[in-house]
């Protein structure tokens, strides 16, 4: 372990409103501006200076300073995802309605998985599935993940049941392993830019910060490192011998290594050469590296609910698996997920090639229309998004742009991801989510055009309420 | 709020081992030896006292210190339910493994359930349930709710869906809503005995206390009361006029009330006149009474994973649906409990009756047998289980003697739960729960009959490894 500076992880003093990511959060938002950091005891004054002063009023004081701070994180969803909520684009009903490109979903593969999910052997209700079982999960489903991961990790042995805990999904793994883990108040670092959810998952309960990898002094102690692998948002991938880096680097600080690969069956070009860390020879610290998987990506199902834990380390397996009854998932669920994963050949030779196939289309079809407008964007071949260097559109090139040029495009119909969700240093970034169906990501991208080419009704003249005063949260 | 002297809601300094309930925790226990009401920051040497100090050693250096108090309560669960686990009964395989009547399950209605959840309209699978959703719950569930509430709890006026979230089961919302509502070290009032899992609940993630009613000074701060209704272990039911008395006692000290009527319908003798506080023609303070109901009991299936809250507080009701991204529970199923309660017909003339039928024969069946025995007890006709007053059995009336006896029980291959573990303020009761088939609980009871009349194999030489040792917990 060691210490970084305190100032330095902070959270901003100056709230940037609203917020623009909704993956893990869809409903509320994913506000990143790195609140947690904050301690949760603070009181009511300390609070005001990170949302609308009227959210935070004496109308809440039913809640505990935490419960507010904790409702404020939905609230301050509002402007983005409840935006979108209450005008979806939909082709017949709503063609003006808003185009999201902002929440990372996989809406490509549905009517495969409706219809591998009817059939037959998923409808099984029997007694034992009906009643408390394993909290770490039933071993039915334990041995499937196990066989499922050791597959398609390449893990070089057999991985264990007895090593994975299944939960429903991601956001309660990184909310359990942080209390596990840490003190209230200590840190994990994590390379920036991030899937900044992270940041609310590992704090509403933990009470946990993030450390940003760009950070190098000292003051608060950090626990552990976070690899998001493939990357997000930038769609990167880890070399092994980046992965071995990394690794070693922890090991040498003592430090735990949460590995989320989530998006490790959603690599669509094949050139990547994606490697899990469970696919290593030997894991330097296999007793503090924890792997994390989850249907929501690379099985499109965010609404399903289902994620799974995998570590050598048997004492944080139990101490994951005792906050698992507040993380549980229903019996008949995990039967229909150890169906699922044991299903190889529907897998291999059905749904990962089509919903590839589908991936790289969609991805082919946005980078190209963003070549086609002389926009610079990264991205890997991994993941359902890329990361999109709208730098030019900010004259002063400050984030208070960042959040205006993000609001033209809320104005005008379409749902994106901005830097600074991400920790991204820079301003002007974005991150476009392509994993929808064409005639949705088309309308998505004329919409985008029109703002950039300032042609968009709003563009040139903002209502007031769409200015960039924090306490615009409600719209 | 007021306050309670910090002592009397201590733990106690003394460890009573392992423990004996089962309920919400299943396959590791429910100690309820009061050790949350510690502060979860404390050291690795305090923690000392409360369990097994092998089991807190260097091996767990990994985890936290609240990790370690969280998985402390994990291994300590051990004796009971993992004894348990590893002989479960079974009338043709293990005909000598042992009977659980500690457990409150309902196993009675498998059969009808099973059919029910088989049917056609449960197998829908279409995108919106495998996308991310509303985190209080898509809006069909939770009119559907609203509407079951307003029938089943009589409600005076029609509830609405707005003050519905629901959520991965009961143990979920004790956990939200300690965090919202209290800040870290503050306490529930409850009344006791009660199902002690709920200590464990507020405290895991919110380091919550609970307070006894039998307590009555001042020192710490109260910010709310728990009403179990039915009451859980006695099976007793609060009248109008009570429920009235609690609320405006409530009221008038400015605490919430989360009343949980997990066993609502439960009730299996009409004579009993159950009233939900939802039936209430005026609550006295409506933002501070919170109610809970869930599909475990009342439905049997623990397994289902199924809780909601009601509350006519917004701030509450979104603080809570902040934390459900943790617990959430997936599009599918909420789609067949969607169906499920919406489906009156069936639930009005097939299952209730049938299932209020079995409870009461089942409770008939052990009732009687208890009565043979000359065995005294309590029971008013609600719930899966019965008071049973063993005191006699105890020669000098201890604690310690309480514990003995109920290994005594587990050694003759039956599982109670103990009077300690609800912080009962006597020595020698235990709750034995009736909702089974008749040949276990048959079998269950004669075992018992076995330990009283000191006919069991080993009551009369209680190997070394039995002793009430407080380290003697991996049994």
């Amino acid at each position: 372990m060691f210490t970084l500076p305190q100032k330095d992880f902070r959270a901003p003093t100056t709230c940037l409103g609203p917020t623009c990511m909704q993956d893990l959060g869809s409903s509320h938002g994913e506000d990143l501006e790195g609140e947690c950091s904050r301690k949760l005891d603070q009181k009511l004054p300390e609070l005001r200076g990170v949302g609308d002063p009227a959210m935070i009023s004496s109308d809440t004081s039913y809640l505990s300073s935490r419960g507010r701070m904790i409702k404020w994180f939905w609230d301050s969803a509002e402007e983005g995802y409840r935006t979108y909520h209450m005008d979806e684009y939909d082709e017949d009903k709503n063609p003006s309605g808003i185009i999201n490109l902002g929440t990372s979903e996989n809406k490509l593969c549905f009517d495969l998985l409706s219809w591998r999910l009817s059939q037959r052997d998923m409808q099984r209700v029997e007694p034992s599935l009906l009643q408390y079982a394993d909290w770490r999960g039933h071993l039915f489903l334990r041995e499937e993940v196990a066989k499922f991961l050791s597959f398609y990790c390449k893990s070089p042995v057999p991985l264990r049941p007895e090593n994975v805990v299944v939960l429903n999904g991601g956001a309660s793994l990184f909310s359990a392993l942080a209390t596990v883990l840490c003190e209230a108040g200590e840190a994990f670092l994590i390379p920036t830019p991030y899937y900044g959810a992270i940041t609310q998952h590992v704090c509403l309960y933990g009470n946990i910060r993030l450390a940003y990898v760009y950070l190098d002094s000292e003051g608060v102690k950090v626990k552990g490192l976070i690899l998001i692998s493939p990357q997000n948002p930038l769609g990167d991938v880890y070399s092994p011998e980046e992965l071995q880096e990394y690794l070693v680097f922890a090991k040498r600080h003592r430090l735990h290594v949460i590995v989320d690969e989530v998006y490790m069956l959603s690599v669509f070009e094949k050139s990547v050469g994606y490697r899990s860390v469970l696919s290593l020879e030997r894991l330097p610290d296999p007793q503090r590296t924890h792997v994390m998987w989850a249907t929501s990506k690379d099985f499109g199902m965010s609404g399903l609910r289902f994620g799974t834990l995998y570590t050598e380390n048997q004492d944080v397996a139990t101490a994951v698996a005792s906050l698992c009854r507040y993380h549980g998932l229903s019996g008949l669920v995990q039967y229909q997920m150890a169906q699922l994963l044991r299903d190889r050949d529907w897998i291999n030779q059905v749904y990962l090639p089509e919903n590839h196939a589908r991936l790289k289309a969609a991805h082919t079809y946005v980078s190209e229309e963003l070549r086609a407008l002389g926009i610079p964007f990264l991205s890997r071949g991994a993941g359902f998004f890329i990361w999109v260097d709208l730098r030019k559109y900010l004259p002063k090139g400050t984030f208070e742009e960042e959040m205006l040029l993000w609001r033209r495009f809320l104005d005008n119909k379409v749902l994106l991801s901005f830097g600074k969700a991400f920790e991204c240093k820079e301003p002007g970034w974005f991150r476009f989510v392509f994993s929808d169906q064409v005639h949705r990501l088309c309308l998505g991208m004329q919409r985008v055009q029109q703002v950039l080419a300032g042609k968009s009704q709003v563009a040139e003249d903002p209502r007031p309420s769409q200015s960039q005063e924090p306490s615009d949260q409600r719209r």
